[in-house]
């Protein structure tokens, strides 16, 4: 057992055992402890759409940690709203970690953008059209007023096919950026990860990696993958580059994915994710079962009185026929969001949970 | 303490205490006891909009029983799913009693009328436009496969400024409707109100609930409120006419309504009620609270860190700022859905569990 102390006051990273490249342990911060690998639930605007806290905490599903995003947030209710509240923890009724991103993620992928400089990027509302501005220091502050327990830095993520130029320069400003973030005065509780960029090119990713493992980070994220890449060249970056990452500090692979992204990522060393798909897709129909996906439009659930998945322990397998989820989804009825946004992430919850167990039961004790 | 037994075995009406004209009962029946006065809540589609049963049954607002819509069942999911999954209980998963309506009031408000004549009533789906007859038998039939507790008998009700000849033929039918209404068997365990006619004039209104009162039915109900005409006016007919309802049978008055209309429909004497404006509402973000309406996109609220109503026991109030509730209201967050219809059930359910302790504690005991 190897608890290591982060830069960070309060924070540390406790390695209980490995599995090839595979890791169980558990984050410690002041809100609570994180068991790794873990999935982090996306609460984009202060909410974990269609979920109440209590579910998210009461197990199955046992969130240890949840996602805010600073852009959205940042637009509304924004910040005067957010200090006059306390943060986002009192704001949306949460008492466990979260982990926010900078912003630069939704600032590139849906933000009008007016101009992107050494200095920052000068952005356009998807709300209201109106004209804002996001450097290093802003996000910072952001994510200062939000109060979460991990800030990631401000970094410029480019899309998956583009050019070896572009990459460099996202590297080169990711890396001036993050020295800027790390200047920042953070409030008491509050981790800092690096993010490593770098495309799927292994030898740029690894120099990047390299130059951030040496910064006082409490972790570092692997961004800029799942961006529009094919699978297997995601996997090639993962398999090639997550085990050279410091084994002391826990590490995040940002927007990914699917159950299998997830198995593959943790095979190779990742301890923590975020992704949209268990609830976004729960809330197109498309449910996570121990027998494959399932369409719940499609025609054949229509009379089925069965449980959505006969093996799932949740309050929807528990109570809902496949018929009556159809119907519901069919109505567009509020419930069907909850009922399969509660499966979906209790799907997530117990895929990381047998993923873990595997690794401590079958893998080293950490020495 | 009087106790009758209703005719539909396993229904009795106990009366507990009256003051002035109100009335506070039991409504026993196999699925369990409604205490009365009672509000229903409305679960047009088979479910209470963004609500699950465990919250519904839940104190404070612990529903005895909510209504479900024969137009909406009928067309979707359809009958031969309802026959699949064993009825509505056991595929909305609720255990306690539900009255359905007889279809007649959507068919004449939601759907495109082809004809009405005595024998029924011929429709467009306003979801597909597939064409439909609803007769008394018809009606009768979807409701026992739905497999209510409470089953309403198929009324023609008309507009609120319908003309004097329209009136009579819409209670005339009414009647014969409800003879043969009657003649349908029932499955065990439904009983079965009749629905008194006749708009706003009393004249009207007297006469058919003294031909109703002498047929078997198990309780009766006011139709053809609540369809337009004056507030005013309808308090009028309330007074002057529930209190020579049959005081042994539970009386229920359709689609009604406001706080302060559920108070002077309990003055006058009614039993049970139903209205979607508490849950309509809250999806509006029109909150009732015990400082008045609450509109909870007003800008007054954005960075208001209070609950929505200091006074009330409901989750939402106890872990939501009014701030919070903004938010996910402007961003259309389904939380929203959630905690508002939470809120808004949990104060008609107090507003009648007020008045119904009133009765009891300030009115005769039943003899």
């Amino acid at each position: 057992m190897t608890i290591t102390q982060l830069p960070t006051p309060g924070f540390s990273f406790e390695l209980l055992a490995t599995l090839g490249n595979a890791r169980a342990g558990i984050l410690h911060t002041p809100r609570g402890d994180i068991l790794t690998p873990a999935f982090m639930p996306v609460g984009t605007a202060g909410t974990v759409k269609a979920m109440t806290p209590a579910e998210l905490v009461t197990p199955p599903i046992d969130a240890r940690i949840i996602l805010g995003n600073t852009y959205h947030l940042y637009l509304r209710p924004g910040l005067e709203v957010m200090r006059a509240v306390g943060g986002l923890h009192r704001f949306a009724g949460w008492s466990r970690p979260i982990l926010t991103d900078s912003g630069g993620f939704q600032v590139f992928s849906l933000a009008g953008i007016n101009a992107i400089d050494d200095e920052g990027v000068t952005f356009r509302s998807h709300i209201d059209g109106s004209k804002h501005r996001l450097t290093p220091e802003v996000s910072m502050d952001i994510q200062g007023v939000l109060g979460s327990d991990i800030a990631m830095c401000f970094d410029q993520c480019p899309p998956g096919d583009a050019a070896p130029e572009v990459i460099d320069r996202a590297i080169a400003r990711t890396t001036a950026w993050a020295h800027r973030c790390l200047a920042v005065a953070r409030p008491a509780g509050q981790a800092l990860f690096g993010i490593v960029q770098g495309g799927i090119d292994l030898d740029r990713r690894h120099a990047h990696r390299a130059v951030l493992a040496e910064l006082p980070f409490d972790g570092l994220a692997i961004g800029g993958l799942s961006v529009g890449e094919d699978i297997p060249e995601m996997y090639r970056v993962l398999d090639g580059l997550v085990a050279d990452f410091p084994s002391t500090r826990p590490r995040y692979l940002m927007g990914v994915g699917t159950p299998a992204d997830l198995e593959r990522g943790v095979a190779a060393g990742v301890d923590m994710f975020d992704c949209v798909m268990p609830t976004r897709n729960a809330r197109n129909g498309s449910l996570f079962t121990s027998v494959g996906k399932v369409t719940i439009s499609n025609a054949k659930h229509r009379a089925d009185p069965g449980p959505l998945d006969p093996e799932c322990p949740c309050d929807t397998c528990a109570t809902a026929s496949r018929a009556y989820l159809r119907h519901l989804h069919m109505s567009r009825e509020i419930l069907f969001n909850r009922l399969a946004t509660l499966h979906n992430l209790t799907f997530y919850a117990r895929h990381m949970r047998r993923l873990r167990d595997r690794i401590l039961s079958q893998g080293a004790k950490a020495p």
